[in-house]
């Protein structure tokens, strides 16, 4: 079972997550994933949170992938069709505890180093900001289990990335791919040289410059740019003026100017009572 | 005030559009953004021009954004309501302006340099092609000063660039970047060595490139990509056939038929009169 | 006339498609292209195809684009709007041609070499896999000729790419960019020292690693990513549960599994009777 | 020329809009639907408004449609594609002087009567709520004119009844129907015995009720209605919460509960300042 | 196997399609809908056509649905991924057969009476205008035989019709539905006393009206119709003014608005040549 | 507090839900929409459910809509972006209440009589079927409290009713409206004669018909009739051919219609082990 403490250690701003051992390879079978949900679904009531960074406690693993050895599939006998119905329900509450990255107001940072397949994969496509350690090996590997990517690879990867041909190649082949393809295709914005300890520096420090920001405005523009990614210029546009007609009202808006004018550092309090 | 000539140098082919000295770093305020839509929707009804330039005529600011000092927040007394009623309107009368670069028939080519900072980039991502001479320092500040960016910054930079996680890093800091890490993520496509001379020379040369080349090819080029960009490729496949079986009947494909059986450039007439 | 053998090599798990000699530029006219559209969706109909890899048989053009010379536009006398219907249906059934290769439901590489322009780019955008050798000279030509591309460059480009402001530069001015640029922004995967033979090797390559691949995978995998890119996240996650509610059911999925305990290379049978 | 002051009677809590007799048959010409708009862009600025009656001055037409005799096609010579561009600007432009209606954040009863042709009912299907007197006879006309209705009919009307069949019948026949089979249809929701005068009345008193509610719940209301009919219920419901998270903070909620507990009817204040 | 002469008898400005005899019920079995697809398109190809009338040859049936005893599924032996695979496919081609009827670019009407049961209401449907005898017995069949109605009724009639309670119960139970339920509801748009013979008189009635019209105005008002359906208010308005600016250029404009100067009926011409 | 076991009588192969007496006008709060939430989706997750039905247990009301005198509104002091943010968060989650109704996966018929006002109509029009007793009455509530409604009946009411009109006046006014209305409209398919017994004995009988039918083909025509109503033609098509290539794999099909063929009544059982 996974260590429910090293999921959430709240410390003033910011909060580090990180992916428990599981075995010596970081595997996930269906109770890891359940928490890894439930993680995020509690970070993202907690109204003192900042930023998230997620990465794993292991040195040369961020995760082998899905544990298949632990896996049971829903079976309901001879009908495809109620087995459809039943592994339907099940590959969604599935996407679910992955997408609580996304539906998480904060941003998530996450630090990737090692070993980062499969399922790794569809976890980090579902972050805000990605880093990867020079020594990262990431690898959209389900097809090599004879199944397509069905928990946000395929959904998050060609949005998130800029070079779709080098994303299908990837996705057909499963093949390895270094931490600096990765960035040349556009999927991580920093690789960091060395591994764990030094790309999780890297993540804090860019999560505490984040926590530093009025969490209005950092909320928002989480919300706002997950908006932009799933609908029209002129939709996103629209919502926007309707989203910020609540949120220019902030006090945080009228401290930043006052401190910009006395050339302060403005302090922001946090999003408030619990959300 | 802006120097409202200083917006229009029509001449032959190609408009310099520039965004005259408001102070010593080109903030922007309320009767300046609303002259840039304006100016802008003028030209777009101008049936000789062919594309656009759009640059900064101070040597060091492109702009440093909004002017705050300038900056009156409608107020409604104590109705949170019906302030937010009043906010929407002002900021999609806001979005509005920016937005007429994107609705202009022409091609915009912008020329960035120096500092670019907050609305800056709002400005740049709705133009058509992004140059950046190599000394410009880009920010989307708008998180520095309590809000989420709400003219267009969140909803254009992740659809015309290729690194999402890049993107997000930027929103959520308002940390400076540089020319550099503007074309590697895909915001900008070409880096000119120099400074705002050189970044302008090489706008127009594009420019008069473009302003060569058959107007209604050009303007259907605007418009399809601008459709593409937020509808499916069936539905903008599909559209592109009913917007060319009219431009197909144009004189324009004949013309350049023709000159190419001779080995000779066309020459193409102006979309017409007044639009 | 093209040779219709020289489309359908089958040849155990692959596929190689040539298009075939069109006089020395390789020109496309319409039983071309008409052509192309029916050996792809025979290719479709064949249970035991795994990949399929295009390229051209001539040494120095991947294709110089449509013969203009061969055109006749349809024409209705002197009712712009009946034309204008008329033009409607050629162009639909044009695209429709082109997108046999999206609808494949095999992966399709292209190997890119010598000149491609004009149609060879709404060609190699409809693929999955776009490598070039290093010789290519691309160029999205159809504004020399007085018209917006309506074939696919202008609704695949941007998608599949990373910088709409090159994307826009290219479309607008129609000058040639080398296999470098088409790397630098996204639309090729991979560029290969050489030309035609150097660049066929590499895409056979990857496509005997695709054809390995159990193919009840590979080919949802090539429908989700489709769908992916015209559909939003939530939008696909959800599409993807209920795909995969009849996909994971395959025998491929156990095949794989067992294969992986006995440390063995799985072997998978082709997708079946005639589809 | 149409009488601007018959546009805009402003009383108290509601406005009566009557199109102003143009000949003997109310027809529309360009000046007159361009006043149309600007009558209702006016009254959207009106912050003490609380809901619009819009009607016909002359006793036996609500209109007789566009006087096609008044009307000048833009022309540019030969050529069909440069014409195609004037036409679409000019659609567009006609189009959105009648979607100022819809535009209009008050709600918007309509009381038709007598002859209702061609462009009166892209007008009726702008509105929100539609009362016709029995002796009102409706076309959709502009078949008979040899073009596809082009300014809101086919957009709204489909939308806003219940009958496709009926409604693709009317609009391919352009023959008349009578104010029942409007109700039959759901095109309107109250057929009223009598003329002009009759039907006037019973649209003012619903505009009076509708006057006495709260301006907040009700600009919420047709805002939310209007997005409601163009998104995906799931789309709604989210913009929804966002849009009430701030109109949930209004002062009128208080009121409406307060008068409640005394069992007085509220009062409400208007929308507030300029809008 | 169905006759097919019987199923394009052109005449004039107006096609009689009869579902050809299929045993006493007019049951439909593959190459029956397959028929009818191809007779569909066949139709959309002839110029002179100018509107459609669907109706059943037999005195008692409009049809009895799928004659499930000739229907053979696929099956791919024990893989229930490579069936649905099949199946999908299978449906698919299905659909397309019953879709020739919506994307006939002429108008349809459907002349239905007796017993209209399952596979029925998918094909009335597609139709545009629908009219029923009064002895007209409906039922969306589907749930009756274990399967979700996939042709086109769970797709189309909420669409069509205006009461979506009832569609629910109608397809949840198989029920059979009269002609006066199918009207209230808003399915049909005429209920017409009598059986087959009176009901087609009143269809072909109005399928001579239609073809009085231009075929520019009735062409484009079916296209538009259609889009509406499916899209926004404002992404039909924008598409329709693209569509418009090349059909107000035709001929028959003019001439509508010449005859009704003289007082006299215009008369049109064809579409044209071969479409 | 609500009666939880009056909520889920479990009963053979239908359920009654009635929502239990909470004061003598059943009005709502916080943890009676909690629960009744909570019910849906208890009974979403028990296998042998066939259909669902909703009333009300009280003699004259269906429900007096929301308790205003024990809501609480969140309240974060005197900012009011953090307020939107709670407030946000709140509406959700009471919208996620409800719409368990729509997510549940068997057919819900609701029974209405006697006052049904304000939340009401949002938790009916949240349903599948709607039968009303003639003695209902219906009124769209919120207004009168000073807010627009957000849980619901705003985004569904238009949608499965066919008369925008009368939608928006009921909207505007908060005016009570009948049952003879609510038919007028469509947005109920059968009017009682009676009260609260008659209609629910009525609702009873439709759903134990239901009860009768495959269950996978009535989840599968409740899933896909939802997911037609937020999606064109086409996508609903695609989709639903996707969804049948596993539902036709079903032995309740094969038993259907072996049924059939022995003139018998087929028997289905449940979805099977738990969902």
């Amino acid at each position: 079972m996974a260590d429910a403490r090293s999921f959430n250690h709240l410390s003033g701003t910011f909060v580090k997550v990180s992916t428990p051992a599981h075995g010596p390879v970081n595997a996930f079978h269906e109770p890891f994933w359940t928490e890894l949900g439930q993680v995020f679904d509690k970070i993202s009531q907690e109204p003192t949170v900042r930023a998230v960074v997620l990465g794993s406690a292991l040195p040369k693993f961020f995760s082998a992938g899905i544990d298949f050895s632990a896996l049971s599939f829903p079976n309901n006998g001879s009908d495809p069709a109620r087995s459809a119905l039943q592994l339907k329900r099940h590959i969604l509450g599935f996407q679910d505890c992955i997408s609580a990255i996304e539906r998480c107001p904060y941003p998530v940072v996450v630090a990737a180093h090692g070993y980062a397949l499969g399922l790794s994969v569809d976890i980090i496509s579902a972050c805000d900001v990605r880093y990867a350690a020079a020594n990262t090996i990431f690898a959209i590997k389900e097809v090599d289990v004879g199944l397509a990517a069905d928990i946000g690879s395929l959904a998050r990867v060609p949005k998130v990335a800029g070079n779709h041909s080098l994303v299908h190649e990837l996705a057909y082949t499963g093949r390895n791919f270094s931490a600096a393809e990765a960035e040349k295709m556009g999927f991580v914005s920093r690789v960091v040289e060395g591994g764990r300890d030094q790309v999780t520096a890297a993540a804090l420090e860019v999560a505490k410059l984040i926590a530093e920001k009025s969490p209005v405005a950092v909320a928002g523009t989480k919300h706002l740019l997950l908006h932009s990614r799933d609908h029209t210029v002129r939709e996103n546009l629209e919502y926007t003026a309707v989203w910020n007609s609540a949120m220019l009202q902030t006090q945080d808006l009228m401290d930043a100017v006052k401190a910009a004018q006395k050339k302060q550092k403005p302090k922001f309090g946090p999003l408030g009572s619990k959300l």
